[in-house]
């Protein structure tokens, strides 16, 4: 396995275009700032924006990343499903995913994990306090007990997402509520890491811990293998006595998509 | 709750009508098979097919369904798209779902799970023998260590489903192979369970433990409650001391398929 | 399966005879409060108390439980290991258990789940907001989203606990925590169900939602079945055509507590 | 992090000194056979007996081992509860813990489980074929789809194990059964991995795909941290405006034993 990991962040890139508090805060954009922020002699960064060419998710891109990071807030309609299904199939093959904030309502998100990924949330720039459940995860790793946000935007239980998430973080938030912040699952050989933290108007992905996590993140994504899933005929491997109760078979042969060959 | 499960019985229901050796053991189609294998005082049994106008599950039939039964093979691809989002909103809702043999490919089915469902398989009329993983489990009452099949259609590991399912059958197929033969999820607030028996030129659906395991099934899967996923802006319910940095909110709210309201 | 339901309520009842505020509280025990507010035609409920014989856990009461309720703080160490392990094969057999707030630490709870259960606290009788994960499961039933306790002892995360644990509540505290504060496992054929309200000087044994949960929590941990564990030695259900290697086997037969017979 | 694992690998090694079978087989013991099959430079391998003073697990010995291999058969009963305390602890605070075969009714292993562990066996000498249920986990690499061994023992469900073991491998038997041969499960910060393969008269493990899942298991096992649980009387983080309904506190403080302090 190479020493470097090929991470793509893509970025919605709009607020910071259009929001004069966003333009100021990430006059590069968020997914620059994130760049800058977990880089490493290990990671090779490129990015990636929705009003690019494919979203800038080509096939060469695709087939090519190792780990993608996403963050989407307002126009996930806008994100074609033809590329969503080419990142899905190769988040299945292996490539890992981090889903950022409002990128659990991305069309990425809620088709790996096939739940409304639904949840409260409130914009007032209120304090918030990951916990850390899993110390000994490499996702938490250089985190301590917790640590804390001055001012985020609040996203409240119930978050709808399937129970077999590892909880990595619960957060606690000023105006009463908790919420599943980090969480780890695993779906065909690609691995998903969903972390809440960052409000666009917030200087959050300059936070020295959220980058900690995000990079360990980056490490724990990396796939150890690729492997396309595809749906053989298999040969017995043991003799098998039963008669064939008929010769003519029914059964039609298909592909992976369902599709009769 | 009503003392009857409104159940509805989905079928691809083509092999029947095109395949002799299949229209000879089903000549009412499987799905009729199935009810009548299953019928009982608190189940409201109704059949739908491919062909029907909507596949059979418009608004009324589908909002009317507290557990569906999925069959399918080789036109999982012409099931539309917009009757699939219709079926999978109500399961996150609610509804049960338990998706039978080749309807492991079945857009439903890989839209719960998010995964691509794959596997190994071989149509010879092998043995099978379903081993009973959870003999406390509601889903295997009246089905003892095991159970055989003395002709079946091999499906085998490795099945690309998520970890999270519990195991509630685990096969042994004469030709060497085995496989998570039943699996029980919850999305949403939907149940589904996967049971892999059915190849449709078998008498498979007149079994009495195949039928006692679906049975068994149908009031497990049957939900307490219908609720709808929303992604409310909530007000705090404690007084909150931080000062927001910022006046002007770049958050645009959005509904729950993401898009700007 | 008879409509009633046989439960125990285990508590360790040196509070309420050592304490003022408890005995005013709770005159004739933690124990009778939860019986008083739980009681209903269905349940079958008796107590017991660390103090009688064998702690009330003889042979004849815990084979004729279905659900044991347990509620202990300070003498966990009293409870003696003979009676553990009676009641932890009974679990595994199908006894329900659940376990109540300090209960976290009793020989029973870190048997069957095999980790620490530490846990941070605080006793100032801060409020505790437990906010509902799971409202489709039949433990949160006539909840809603939250309900609060206004005067609780404060327990926090980390809770050394096993991930495998359905959240049915995570608590929010005042004095800035957070906490796992309703965990559903499942233990051989047994459910077992920990709630975390419940210091023994605040009146949380009264409050409906609290005495709700319990109930809930009552129906839920009723086995379907009861069934030993054993190792037995299984004939062969297939011709084994591969040759012995050897006639002189090392292999010492052996009962389930890894004894030689 | 250091380079090196410490290993420690401890058989009961008592058949190897009874049996000749076993002897020719093993002559310096099962143990030092796996030592020398995964010997590698990052590896530091010491041996440890149930004959040895504390079962050769004395506190210096557990204190710097970072994974723990166990091989027990007839004498688990001979195990002192206050080693397996020992040892217990430190899983919890780290160490990873490899339970191969007949291990799986040893103290150790059904003490961080909570389960019996039972199972079906047969001593027959016939063929197991393990599948790999996930070839993107660090514990299957290098295995394929699936690998044989001529002559085992057979070991058959129902394997009474939480579900929340993440399944590597499952076993087809030639007499007719299945088993989840390989279980990944992590109890407090421990990792523990459950590997069937392993009866002491045939030659198991000199095999070099067995050898090459325990190796696997060792790297995957190792913590990452060493982390002892304690349950802290924890200062508030937050302004607690709820005023204490009374001053006299019945709570005392305990530690992790549930001791009153």
């Amino acid at each position: 396995m190479s020493k470097e990991i090929n991470v793509t962040i893509w970025n919605e890139f709009r607020h910071e275009k259009s929001n004069e508090t966003v333009k100021k805060l990430y006059p590069q954009g968020m997914h620059q700032a994130i760049a800058d922020g977990i880089s490493a002699e290990d990671l090779n960064i490129r990015l990636a924006a929705l009003d690019d060419p494919e979203h800038g998710l080509t096939e060469d891109v695709v087939n090519s990343t190792d780990v993608l990071l996403w963050w989407g807030h307002c126009s996930h309609a806008e994100v074609k499903d033809e590329i969503v299904k080419r990142v899905h199939k190769r988040i299945l093959e292996g490539m890992g995913l981090i889903v950022l904030h409002s990128g659990h309502f991305s069309k990425i998100f809620k088709a790996v994990l096939g739940t409304s990924c639904s949840l409260k949330w409130r914009e007032v720039g209120e304090k918030e306090r990951l916990w850390n459940i899993e110390p000994s995860h490499p996702i938490s790793q250089g985190i301590g007990d917790y640590f804390e946000l001055p001012h985020t935007e609040m996203y409240g239980e119930r978050f709808d997402i399937p129970q077999d998430g590892k909880v990595i973080f619960i957060s606690w938030f000023e105006g009463g509520e908790v919420f599943r912040s980090g969480v780890a699952f695993e779906r065909g050989h690609g691995k998903i890491f969903y972390f809440c933290p960052g409000h666009e108007t917030y200087p959050i992905y300059y936070d020295k811990n959220v980058l900690k996590v995000i990079g360990n993140a980056v490490r724990w994504a990396r796939p150890l293998i690729y492997q396309a899933h595809t749906a053989p005929n298999a040969q017995p491997l043991e003799i098998i006595n039963t008669p064939n109760p008929h010769t003519i078979s029914a059964g039609i042969a298909q592909d992976v998509n369902g599709k009769a060959k």
